[in-house]
């Protein structure tokens, strides 16, 4: 198996790569039978396009409002009834997604590089999120991009971790399962992971992963 | 019917708004029967996300490239067989989509104040488009994004008609299809006029248009 070389930390992605954002596929099947499936694709592809466009134009808001806006927006598009109670459901869920299995067995074999989380959640989410998911002792450092206000891919987030680890942008290792995100994190520097799960075909942004693996359990033996 | 004051100079998107992007569903249906309509929809989403995406990383590259790219992307996730020939088939074609209806009819009518087009085409792809619809002449200017670099809805695109026209802000009528370019339009400052056809559902950006009509038709009406 091809390794990777000089990587003396790691920065994990963490919505759809630590953590399934589909999970709340069966709360939603729950409130809308027959629907949870298409509710929560079209609220993930909403979130990320609003992340995109509110950097694009300058207006960050912090993740839990640009979700939850993504969220309203389904309800409308879809026409389905959403007050106040479902509305909170569904919220609420997002805050304590499932971490994929494969990430919650790993990250604790992950030895010898710092580790870290850098994501567009909050500090205040992110913290929830590692500590539901009983993996917060395992992580050096989370990174949030509410510190700079802007989302990713701009390459203000990525530098976090540099300004943090004081390393050289290919000393950091970028795991990310979302392609965007592998392009962004190679437009910017760092050795990228990707974390292809689903076999998804690459993106055609010229931008491509150093690595791909189909399960995190292989990242110890390609750093070693 | 309300009425926008103040305006001296209509800027207008292109892509969706004054020229049809499945003006291609046809040509898809022929290539490749059946799938005409997924093609045409899935392109124009990846064409959209990439633009976003290359300008998060800064990494512009002009707009027929980044077409070409999306419809690559969109030939091998659907398992299409797409070589030289097609991909120049649909190239060909996007640089010729047709103008709407309402579009052709209700530019010529609009009389007393500067038009343009502001839009991601290239200079050359606009000049072609607005040459084969007829209706070069109608126009005082055709912005490029080309010249900055950058896509909408980042604010250095819609500063190009301020940099032109020397006009306020709110000076300048923005008509757009796009609800993505609305919100650009209304964070940057100009009026915004939304053109409807399909009643869709305005995205949740907090950024709403001054005016929204399912026709071009009535602009004349709503300018004097």
């Amino acid at each position: 198996m091809k390794k990777l070389h000089g990587i003396k930390a790691l920065a994990f992605d963490a919505y759809g790569t630590v953590f399934n954002v589909h999970s709340v596929v069966e709360l939603a099947e729950q409130m809308y039978p027959g629907k949870g499936k298409e509710i929560s694709q079209l609220w993930r592809t909403k979130q990320l396009e609003y992340m995109f466009l509110r950097t694009l134009m300058g207006r960050y808001i912090p993740h839990n409002q640009n979700t939850e806006a993504a969220l309203i927006y389904v309800m409308k598009y879809l026409n389905l009834k959403a007050g106040e109670k479902e509305r909170k459901a569904f919220m609420d869920a997002y805050e304590v997604l499932s971490p994929f299995d494969d990430a919650k067995k790993t990250i604790p074999r992950i030895i010898g590089v710092k580790k870290s989380i850098l994501s567009v959640g909050t500090p205040s989410l992110l913290s929830k999120l590692v500590t539901t998911a009983g993996i917060a002792s395992y992580f050096d450092e989370l990174f949030s991009v509410d510190a700079v206000k802007v989302y990713k891919p701009h390459p203000r987030t990525y530098q976090l971790a540099i300004d943090k680890f004081n390393l050289a942008r290919n000393e950091i290792g970028f795991v990310t399962s979302n392609y965007f995100d592998v392009a962004g994190a190679k437009a910017f520097g760092f050795q990228a992971i990707w974390i292809n799960r689903n076999n998804a075909i690459p993106d055609e942004l010229g931008l491509f992963a150093d690595i791909e693996l189909n399960s995190m359990s292989q990242i110890p033996e390609i750093l070693s």
